[in-house]
């Protein structure tokens, strides 16, 4: 929807897993043409983005590899990226085929019902090529995001995995158990609940299929992650153990901090 | 603005300590008078509202008291309750007096700039009476806040803390505590972030002053239930060490179905 508005694409070629999804497709009126398999989706793309959750990208990848066009891109929209963009490129001399992305958009909602040809508007997208890619692929890939109004960040895979471990994973977990601790608790405890506790948690509505394959690609950097703040939990309850209102306080005021820098 | 909108009172005297707002609320067409002193905006009430911080409300109170009509009641919105409703009602024969309340909404803005009239419409407020409450007095108290258009839950103060230091005060912690730590982290990171993170963080920008107030009003609740919340957390890091993904599956799993009925 975004490719058709913002005009970058001659011809946009769609295929789905689920037939159900290719017939609604058909339909769409931002779809050129639908295909049953995607090797025949890519065989005349210029550039090809991989929009499946992240335990299925590289695999889909290798499946479309043998039927692309010699200077074909292929991009991905991925939540993890170091497992994606090393196994993608493990086959050797072909590498510049595939340069990995992540737009930072999108909501707990999936499926199509929700698609918005805005998503991506002033939203922040990282690319991740690989040490040895090419260039003009890099350039490439983030021309493509930057026309559909992302704000473009260049990263290693590694880098990439690492802060958003810290700025989207520790906190997607941090609102699920928060949510199935309170799960726990009386029912009547959450009909009290106002705006707060939903904003908090919002997050935790999304798929747990998809969250676990992004939890798994990108363990290690979460646990770290996970580790430290368990560490700033324990600075608080210290501080109430001990009464210690000055430490809370400065918590507090820290995090204010960086909430109002986030608005 | 709400007893205005709703007609349900009179005549509405004001009081606020500082003199410019006073100054303010005299040209706001829901304020009838507005008094320099406490005592004197509350000595012709029927009902008197107290909306200061809770380190505030006692005091206010006491000082307020003598000046009562004999029939008169007294509410307050204070995030926490059991302190204040014992500590307002230490004085003995004269305890019909005041009756606790805490209307669950309002956003992490403060300020008469962030005043809705609409602001307690189908939101939850809890009433908090004490053991030997008078019943036509609490009757009052939960007319009052139906008729600004909220839900009303009858329940002890101690019943209110700990079920509020689960679904409010633990989740707030929880966000200052995640915005604190990734305040620490390089600057650039938080350029990457998107609406999840703003979402899961909104809370942290409340007022720091009001808030450590509220949790030092409720500190032995909030740590028993950031004790268990943590133990939830540590659940998952051993998870992540062992590779235990079905449990990290049921716990979004888990998340999920609570967040979903939330909505």
């Amino acid at each position: 929807m975004a490719c058709k508005k913002t005009r970058i694409a001659k011809r946009i070629h769609v295929w789905s897993r689920r037939a159900s999804s290719r017939a609604r497709l058909s339909d769409q009126p931002w779809c050129d043409e639908v295909f049953p398999e995607p090797q025949e989706a890519a065989a005349s793309a210029d550039l090809v983005v991989i929009c499946s959750p992240v335990d299925f990208i590289v695999q889909l990848y290798k499946e479309i590899k043998p039927a692309l066009k010699p200077h074909a891109l292929v991009t991905d929209v991925g939540s993890t990226k170091s497992v994606i963009c090393r196994q993608a490129n493990s086959g050797g001399a072909d590498q510049e085929h595939f340069i990995g992305a992540h737009p930072m958009a999108g909501s707990e909602k999936t499926g199509m019902d929700f698609a918005d040809e805005d998503l991506f508007l002033n939203n922040p997208c990282i690319v991740t090529p690989l040490e040895n890619s090419d260039d003009s692929a890099i350039h490439r890939v983030v021309q493509f995001w930057k026309s559909l109004g992302a704000v473009t960040f260049v990263r290693t895979p590694e880098d990439h995995d690492e802060i958003v471990a810290h700025i989207s994973h520790l906190p997607h977990l941090i609102a699920s158990s928060l949510c199935q601790f309170l799960d726990k608790k009386p029912g009547h405890w959450e009909q009290l609940s106002s705006s707060g506790l939903r904003d908090t948690t919002r997050v935790a509505a999304g798929d747990p299929t998809m969250w676990k394959a992004i939890i798994e690609t990108n363990q290690e950097e979460i646990k770290r992650a996970l580790s430290q703040y368990q560490d700033e939990l324990q600075r608080i309850h210290s501080a109430l153990t001990n009464g210690n209102m000055l430490e809370i306080i400065s918590i507090l005021e820290k995090g204010k901090q960086f909430r109002d820098r986030l608005s």
